[in-house]
């Protein structure tokens, strides 16, 4: 299978990852939410390739997740914002960050922080919609496997 | 910057995307979270080329995700489990799941769905570690920029 098939996988990861599933789309999108806005501040801090960069953006935009926005001319110059939808993606980035500050810092502080309108910092963790309770994945049991291929027993 | 490079940003996110940024690399986790163990499971419902998905396979276990074990021999045989920080990848996995049912299906049934130890049928969400409120991104503000390079203002 190549990926340009992976979105027609009957599985909503394999087609998110279609939309966000490359390393540079998954560093626009942590440059979106740090309100990164403007081409050439996301080509500075994220270290992607001009061309690679507006490849991403141009797909991102094409597929909702980015809106392109006018904000000046002589020459015209456009920047880039989340949409709704783009703005859900934020538990996946989320998810990367906490990963990452918990196991591969090396001891190092966190190179940023995140703060609840509460006033914590800490980083968002998945709870039950139901009852609440923080959940990991032995929490959790998958069902309605009758749309996907067969399984490992 | 080459990808090779991008887990020496100091940043979580990049350095999380250096061990599991690719698109296989996540398919094979989604697997691993269906309990998937073995190579040729693996390589039937991942659909990746198989010289692809064995040293994916092997990256995984070099960065601590997954473990190797035996389970035969004649010839010997090894199946892929997660650790305990595989298991901690979670969050990431679900968070791609929840986004691709709730904006990628165009109307389609999920193909699959999460059960909670409590009965409930659903995505677990993002609540706030110390409140315990639901989060999005407007909830949230970043703090402690001291280790970050110059951000756009």
């Amino acid at each position: 299978m190549r990926w340009s098939e992976i979105g027609e996988q009957p599985c909503s990861v394999a087609k998110t990852l279609a939309v966000v599933g490359d390393r540079w789309s998954m560093l626009v999108l942590r440059e979106a939410f740090l309100r990164t806005r403007r081409f050439d501040d996301f080509q500075r801090n994220t270290g992607a390739p001009r061309p690679v960069l507006a490849e991403r953006l141009k797909k991102l935009v094409d597929d909702g997740v980015l809106e392109r926005r006018p904000y000046g001319n002589h020459p015209d110059r456009y920047e880039y914002r989340l949409t709704e939808m783009g703005r859900d993606l934020y538990p996946v980035i989320v998810s990367l960050l906490r990963f990452g500050d918990r196991w591969l810092l090396d001891g190092d502080d966190p190179p940023l922080e995140l703060r609840h309108e509460c006033g914590a910092v800490g980083h968002p963790e998945l709870a039950c919609p139901a009852c609440g309770e923080w959940v990991d994945a032995r929490d959790m049991t998958v069902v309605d496997f009758e749309h996907l291929p067969a399984r490992a027993s």
